[in-house]
């Protein structure tokens, strides 16, 4: 805010200065006093700056009787796991009345470092929807993968002194709170001397470790999956955030505990979805809608995505149809079915009766640099052979981050050869940043893969390269074609290129339209169906999470395979105790 | 917070270090949930670092299921109004559970300036309560009269570096907010631009008012005093803080709006109140009960005065009896009477059972120079006579801040003699900042004064020297007593000191204890019975506003008479329509 901009403002609450638009005969969801208002409402330079039938405006619109709710808030959501740029996922979150999102630039701070970040800020800028950032507090997230960057306490401190920087993204390096490592409470004492928020992430966190991320100072939390998690840290003074997105969905474990005497310490948010899905299905407006369908007062479960997630993360302006609010507005031709007609943005039209009203000028970004700088690849790095006469084996349990450790015999010193019918498939991970071009070798058992090979350059959390396939040459092929279109996800079958979705910025997003990429997203499903039998699992997702270190049992990243309990890397013919 | 802290902290919740204190078999009152928790508090350094058995302490309490409740906040506080030090004020306000309070000093800001904030962050450190500060937002109050100092964007900006500095405090200036005063917009953007709160002063403001204030960013209320004017800043988006003060109480109007759909924008407030009143009957703590009483549910009524002000104010680390959470804790033996058993700040028992237990160490202060700077007074001075044959009066509202004009006859060139029987006195406002000794002179009806004469230092808002009398000795004797002194209450009658509190610090507060200003203000109560002819109203109060000239109809600065509705001052004898 700026003196221009508060003057203006005020010229229009006092009257001094004709309003630009007048909503009138609307009933206000008043998040404040629970109650519905029938109050005209007047806008300028984006803003609401009064209710009252006194104001005079360039432009009035009746609404016949229409509900007006606060524009929603995604409390916590990875913009890059949409697969979508901000511009895109604009269009299909404000299609759902979601006019601010809580980022966390997690993916491409892993990648890029601090370039991410501010590619991050100046590719959510001028859109009609706001882009809260917070700050990756874990990249790298382990140190047994080798990432694009490191970002430092040091690193993350100037950027509290951009406006749209709300605070410290999730904490997911509990060891290093317990341990009160140097950096993490650098990291964590920003925050808070900017009075700023503190994003948690408790997954498998005890009632103990919760008391160790308060203490801390972290506020919440999106990784409750069960009643008992959340009744905890409710009660220890964690927001929660209730999270339903492409893959992990707590909404139904969760709503049950929410109430009247606590749904102020509840928000809504996606954490990772895709842009079809979004698009296709909306998230925080469906689930303010299946609140109101699990008995919780519609007023109750609007305020969950609006007026509570702006205190969480104190957004002054936000969350409520109010004067000094801003006027992102969501019109409602009912209460009970929270039917969205209408979508404003700071009082712009954005969607009406699912029609895109806004238009979406081409903003020039930083130019990024291709980011796949891959080592020169020999067809003969791909031969897995054992001297011991054994063979470690991961596999992977259907929609579960957790895989097993198996082992099985093979003849020393044979080439290992996957076979459909054993049900095993090739994988290597190889690191895509130039900084040390490593190749870490496994066999994968559960993919059901019959043929052909998959690559993909998203690979929580470093982003390496993940290739998985039957024969060398796929392999081979679709590493290169990885290679040729700066990242994304290939499959290749036969010596060909079956599908393919570009994933030309940093190797996370595409910078396709949300239409293409979901054309392109059917035919790698598609193409998937070819190469896998049969299975009940998304092979891509899977595929991403098996080189995520800090997962037991059994994971693969560019330095080879991590044995979690073991707590060390594997070699691929080490014989073990197989538990 | 520093990292040694905050380190020292999390080793205690993580049990690699031992806790200081754990209370056992204690009933949590859980402002988040809402419900009653069965879990042993274990506190380090100050902080409550964990909930749950699993901790080691160097003392353990055993609490007999008692309850345990969050540190009480005020959420709006003029600590010179109490007329004790902060230290003082520390002792009467933790007897009942207050904690926290969010001070304004706006009295000693408008002595002193800058170095009135200075002194008051100096004498507020080391204390069992935690006092957070909002910038005086406007000083001097009004032209119309000669401060002691000017507070400007510029001297204010440097203060939100300091840690205990909350935001800026009541805006009582509407025209400056309205016409966008340059000065007023840069306080609000410093104070917003910092993530701050901004407080308000609805006195008299019309719906239309709530939309600039709102829109401005003015974040708080304080001055509903009807339900009508409190439904409105609610719905607008204020923070509604329900006053009770030594003088004006709003409880009973405004409480009947509280319920379960709207209470978290509810918190309570004294704004004014003296020590004694305080110390005996309780401020917060009582509004809880009362709160209770009226069907409010006990939780509800507890987070009106905990959780409430500590989200409005940004204070993430109070409010709630949870990790991470101070360890200022309010322990009850019953829940629904909020009958105070112990109190505790930061971990520290302060008071148990009405005795107090906390080492009030005696502090080294910034000394402040004798702040009463008056002209040279000749007795000559407080002569008034008319030109015109008529002369203007003052009437006293019993009991209101209101004034009426009145203008009787009277001889021409003769010697105005204040006789009981016309129920008249002579009143004077002389300048005690050493700026340019002004007097200003008048006349006043309705105290049904009978002899002596009364002076004070407390003389809203720019605090000159004001003196009521019914003769010239007894007024100049009181005046020299008061600089004598250096600024408090005196009561002369017939030659003789009657009774006097000494308010050394910047004529506002006294340096006594304070059972010493409660002792000496029941004296100054029995001699103005001597003095007053039965009257219903407080004669020290009532004398103490007749100088603030924005409130209707006649008032009294040194600069002279003030008309409001003239919107200028009046000489003693101008003849204008009285309506």
């Amino acid at each position: 805010m700026n003196k221009e901009r508060l003057q203006s403002l005020i010229d229009g609450a006092s009257g001094k200065a004709i309003c630009d638009l007048i909503l009138k005969n609307g009933k206000i969801i008043d998040v404040f006093s629970g109650e519905i208002l029938h109050e005209s409402i007047a806008i300028k330079d984006g803003m609401i700056v009064g209710l009252g039938n006194q104001y005079k405006a360039n432009a009035e619109i009746d609404l016949r009787g229409a509900y007006v709710a606060p524009g929603l808030i995604d409390s916590h959501i990875h913009i890059e796991s949409t697969l979508a740029t901000p511009k895109e996922f604009s269009k299909a979150a404000t299609k759902h009345g979601i006019t601010t999102v809580i980022m966390d630039p997690h993916e491409i701070g892993n990648v890029l470092g601090t370039e991410g970040l501010s590619y991050m800020l100046a590719s959510t800028k001028n859109l009609p929807l706001d882009f809260q950032m917070m700050l990756p507090s874990c990249v790298p997230a382990t140190q047994h993968e080798t990432s694009g960057a490191v970002l430092s306490s040091e690193d993350l401190a100037p950027f509290y002194r951009h406006e749209r920087v709300s605070g410290l993204a999730e904490i997911m390096d509990l060891p290093s709170v317990r341990e009160t490592n140097d950096d993490m409470m650098k990291k964590l004492l920003d925050a808070q001397n900017h009075n700023k928020t503190i994003d948690g992430h408790g997954s498998g966190l005890s009632f103990m470790d919760n008391n160790i991320y308060r203490t801390a100072g972290i506020r919440t939390d999106h990784e409750c999956t069960t009643l008992e998690e959340a009744r905890d840290r409710l009660q220890k003074g964690f927001y929660i955030h209730i999270r339903e997105g492409s893959v992990a969905k707590n909404f139904d474990a969760i709503i049950p505990l929410v109430n009247k005497n606590n749904h102020r310490r509840f928000t809504f948010c996606t954490d990772d979805i895709y842009i079809d899905d979004l698009y296709n299905h909306g998230s925080i407006d469906e689930m303010v809608r299946r609140a109101i369908r699990n008995n919780i007062d519609p007023i109750d479960a609007i305020r969950m995505a609006t007026l509570n997630p702006a205190e969480c993360y104190g957004l002054q302006r936000k969350g409520a149809v109010a004067p000094g609010y801003e006027a992102d507005l969501v019109i409602l031709n009912h209460l009970e079915e929270f039917e969205i007609r209408t979508v404003c943005k700071s009082g712009n039209l954005v969607w009406e009766e699912n029609v895109l009203y806004y238009d979406f000028k081409d903003t020039e970004l930083p130019t990024l640099a291709n980011t796949i700088k891959l080592p020169k690849i020999n067809i003969d790095q791909f031969k897995i052979a054992t001297s011991t006469g054994s063979l470690n084996l991961i596999e992977v349990i259907p929609n579960s981050l957790l895989t097993n450790h198996l082992a099985m015999n093979y003849e020393r010193h044979k080439e290992f050869k996957a076979e459909a019918s054993d049900n095993l498939a090739k994988i290597f991970v190889i690191e895509r940043h130039g900084n040390n071009g490593a190749l870490g070798k496994g066999i994968v058992k559960g993919f059901h893969m019959m043929r052909g090979a998959v690559a993909t350059t998203i690979a929580h959390d470093s982003h390496n390269l993940v290739a998985m396939g039957m024969n060398d040459a796929d392999l081979h092929l679709a590493i290169k074609r990885i290679e040729e279109i700066g990242g994304g996800i290939v499959i290749a079958d036969g010596g060909e290129i079956k599908a393919e979705l570009k994933l030309d910025i940093a190797g996370l997003m595409s910078s396709e339209t949300l239409e293409k990429i979901s054309e392109n997203m059917n035919k790698l499903n598609e193409a998937s169906r070819s190469i896998f039998h049969e299975i009940d699992f998304n092979p891509f997702l899977t595929l991403s999470f098996l080189t995520l270190p800090v997962i037991p049992e059994l994971k693969i990243t560019d330095q080879g395979l991590y044995h979690m309990t073991e707590g060390r890397f594997i070699s691929i013919d080490e014989i073990l105790p197989v538990k």
